[in-house]
């Protein structure tokens, strides 16, 4: 046991802010108030780790402390492998985690090599070292919940009930997202202590002791139009059924357990929580079968769920995917979360763009949120978002915030940011990263890329270019994984950071990044024949060859 | 039919000379000199293209020669998808060609994607324009069989016997590689036109008749210790087995047919060869079928050779893996090239340092190959390779060389490229770039990272490390492609390309690529346990955190 906590103030530890921003990053990835497990070096989704192992991670460390200016260091799957001299305006760490040749990538031989200790799974933030706590998936949640009630129930959640499960590193964010847009849900979890800290945190408002009180105070509060989000102690793949047998049939129904990882993740039904974990170590074989034949269970209800009228999607965790293997062929009859309700944002370069304040002070976060209200008054939900979120949110680990914005607002947010730190209303520099999971990082056929118009689902050249185009336009550090969210073998997916310290460099950098990032993904909706990121490439002079470039001249 | 050719000289179509190397080195590629078939776009092995269509090829042409000094151009699969703003010392190219998610990572979908328009197959140097004939092999295969020689001849192929198959783009070098090496070989080959084009070339001496013909004149060259190269029509796995028949046992074995792809690489026996190309369109599951049959009974015949005393080796072209599947159980038991000859090269940071003259002016290319004798008179191998290549070897497109080059040694070469250029001494900017099969480019576990000691031989962060790296160091373009020379799913690698254009901030690019490149390789190694990588890197001061650092302080 290591308790790890990033240092914070304006005092340098290391050479530059960049190499500094990447070791409080690192660290603030497993503060216990931030990581899911960070005795293990586990950040979130399963088996998300931020290093390999602790004398990697020593070595991170060390690393970073002495890593010069014009220097480059290189990360292999958690493990720093070699230090290159490069230049100033290289990004300082270049990090690949958990990626395979094609024919050997998936869990079996990433399980070999990760026994032998050569790979990691690096998840998309936990081993690209930008990981925010629940809070950063909670704005996505967020945006996700309020898109569907968009689509099927005039803008608001009221009076309307949620089932979902998981109340991990990500699915802590589904209760508060759910009640911030005034719905009431219930939330399966098999392991009482989530339940604990999402109490704690404030992102759950109750429990329920069994399945009938949970189902009766949710009927209560939907009647009577009011907010609750209920934690229930049990297993999906056994709670669902129940549900269906005693005909309670939500108005939506979803699900968050680690379904792409039948051995760390998801936990089987019909055997005590704690003898679980036990034969995850002693039987790993009989564990991964009972897994998924429980996912075939689980994804089988929610399918009856549906097919009796609620409204259901995938949440991007593979459960569909996992039960086709166990026999379910109709797994699919339920869309994913991305062609349902995130697509159309990613036509116009929306994605999560989130920051950490180095200084450690929450006053800082406070000035960045007016900051971007003052900047996007037009942005109501955005606005909405920010004005809930300084309220409700409990900051975890270094002071933090995310919100969606869109190309052309966050290259134009990187700069008032760096603005901030270079006049002092902000008193340390600000980290600017974002999930793998935006518009034009990732190539995911179970989840982003699901479902594309064009049948590019599998493509994953687009998720490559995303990540040399951020080298190439200067991060602090560029990330390329495989398998975060879905699992090894199933997305290819890259992230990117760069830190705003207030000089004209990191101006420099910053707005380069940020303009391109989010261009990669409008580029790649366009090739793919969506209007829409056509006509925001059209509007904001984005140059696509054979698209746009005869307009532009 | 667009006969192709790159422009020449030294005046400028294009905004700078990075983008009108990029422009000259894909007319090049598609320059029917160099290019195998360049009418479909088809560059070399097998499938491997240029331009994923026409309307690509004119698209990339255009933003090429529109192309700004600050600006990068996106390449997805042979198609220019957009243009962004980046900065001077970025990379003017990007290019990610073939990449699949690793589920979907195969040959299969591959082509449902490539029928819709959406894909191509780059190979290595196809996709990513550094494609310089059948020299760019023919010094590696000469490097491989001079390895061969080593370990099992004393340094030479005197009065030794070597058969192999394919003499298409790459395979065209064995004749002259054995040559070189003062051996004797029978190279089988089912298409009449390779043959020819080979005669022609100079890399072939002669032809035989038929295969009794072929042996006889075989065996009395040996006989006479003189060098000597046969080319023989017929389907290798026809031949091998008659060969076997009457006994003929040569002492060496290989194959470089197309093995990597069973549709349109390999030739299956049994149908005359007109006939398999229209079964090709007509009915490519039977085709597909039957050509994994011939390999499998090809295969057979090589273990069969081996042994009855044959020194086997597979060539990198996944003719064993493609027999593993077709129940050639013992496939493996005989060695790829790599660990068996290549591997002691990568663990010095040597691989494969290609150029090409912008000028079209050979003189540039002798002014070059005397440079680098110069510089490294200690390299007796090399000197000899460079006297021999000046000699024997045909220009085919922009003149050009290949030599393998160590770490330290490149970005030393580099320089003295660069003064040349400053110094006038040759005339236009010289190109600067390597195959992708190189120390630290590439994961492929039938070929390059076959059999590595740790067994990392699948993980691919390592090519993903050297593409950002190469991106982060200033190439003038940077790629990344799968499945080069084993096909879609069987490798993942990076390639890299500079511009010696005279200029201090291509002195610049140039040292820091071509430094940082080869080190990559070096650290790999080192990570996986290889000593000799080990010692180069403490040698050459080159930081690997937990091996060097340490000694570094
Ligand atoms: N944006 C997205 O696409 C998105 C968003 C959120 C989560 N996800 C996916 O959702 C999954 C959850 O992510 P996480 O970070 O919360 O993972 P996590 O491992 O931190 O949490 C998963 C939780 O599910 C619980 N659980 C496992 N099996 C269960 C079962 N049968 N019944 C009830 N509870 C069970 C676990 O106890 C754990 O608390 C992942 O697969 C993740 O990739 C995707
Ligand atoms: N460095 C390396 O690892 C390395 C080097 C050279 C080649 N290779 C591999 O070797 C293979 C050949 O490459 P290439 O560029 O020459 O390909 P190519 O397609 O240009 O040429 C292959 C040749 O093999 C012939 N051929 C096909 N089936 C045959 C058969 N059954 N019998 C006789 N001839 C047959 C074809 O007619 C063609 O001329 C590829 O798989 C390539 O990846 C690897």
């Amino acid at each position: 046991k290591r308790p790890v906590k990033a240092p914070t103030g304006t005092e340098l530890h290391c050479k530059g802010w960049l190499q500094e921003a990447a070791l409080r990053m690192l660290l603030n990835n497993l503060d216990p108030e931030n990581g899911e497990n960070p005795d293990e070096l586990i950040v979130y989704g399963g088996y998300g780790k931020a290093a390999r192992n602790w004398p990697c991670f020593d070595a991170l460390v060390r690393t970073l402390l002495g890593l010069e200016n014009n220097q480059t260091m290189l990360v292999q799957s958690g493990k720093p492998v070699g230090v290159l001299t490069t230049h100033e305006h290289a990004p300082r760490v270049l990090i690949a985690n958990s990626n395979l040749v094609g024919k050997w990538d998936n869990w079996e031989h990433f399980y070999e090599l990760d026994k032998k200790g050569l790979m990691m799974y690096g998840q998309m933030t936990a081993g690209s070292w930008i990981y925010i706590g629940s809070q950063g998936i909670l704005q996505g949640t967020y945006e996700t919940f309020a898109s569907l009630a968009d689509r099927h129930y005039q803008g608001d959640l009221k009076g309307k009930i949620v089932v979902t499960a998981g109340l991990g590193g990500m699915g802590g964010a589904q209760p508060l997202s759910v009640t911030m847009n005034n719905g009431v849900a219930i939330i399966v979890e098999v392991d009482e202590k989530r339940i604990q800290r999402r109490l704690e945190t404030a992102y759950l408002d109750t429990t329920a002791p069994d399945l009938d009180t949970a189902m009766k105070m949710a009927r209560q509060a939907a009647a009577d139009k009011k907010p609750l989000s209920i934690g229930l102690l049990g297993n999906a793949a056994e709670v669902l059924p129940a549900m269906l047998e005693k005909n309670f049939i939500p108005d939506v129904i979803t699900d968050q357990t680690s379904a792409h990882d039948e051995l760390n993740g998801y936990v089987p039904m019909g055997i005590p929580y704690e003898k679980a974990l036990l034969m995850r170590k002693q039987d790993p074989e009989k564990y991964k079968e009972l897994s998924l034949k429980s996912m075939a269970t689980h994804c089988r209800a929610i399918l009856k769920m549906q097919a009796r009228g609620a409204v259901a999607f995938d949440y991007g965790n593979n459960l569909r995917g996992q039960a086709l293997t166990r026999g379910v062929t109709n797994a699919m009859d339920y869309p994913g979360f991305t062609p349902a309700f995130i697509r159309p944002l990613f036509c116009e370069g929306e994605g999560p763009f989130r920051w950490a304040a180095l200084s450690g002070d929450p006053a800082d976060i406070e000035a960045t949120d007016q900051a971007l209200i003052e900047a996007f008054p037009y942005k109501t939900r955005m606005v909405r978002w920010l004005e809930m979120a300084a309220e409700k949110v409990t900051h975890m680990g270094l002071p933090a915030r995310i919100c969606w914005l869109g190309y052309g607002e966050r290259d134009k947010a990187g700069k008032i940011f760096n603005d901030l730190v270079a006049s002092g209303k902000v008193k340390a520099p600000l980290v600017i990263g974002r999930d793998h999971l935006d518009c034009g990082s990732v190539a995911s056929p179970y989840r982003e890329t699901e479902a594309m118009k064009d049948g590019s689902d599998a493509v994953a050249d687009w998720a490559l270019l995303n990540c040399m185009t951020s080298v190439a336009s200067g991060s602090a550090w560029t990330s390329f994984h495989d398998g975060g969210g879905v699992g090894i073998g199933y997305a290819m997916h890259a992230g990117q950071v760069t830190v705003a310290d207030g000089s004209k460099e990191a101006e420099l950098r910053v707005t380069t990044v940020l303009r391109n990032d989010p261009a990669t993904g409008i580029i790649r909706h366009a090739d793919a024949g969506y209007e829409k990121a056509v006509e925001t490439a059209r509007a904001r002079g984005i140059i696509i060859p054979g698209i746009t470039d005869q307009d532009l001249g």
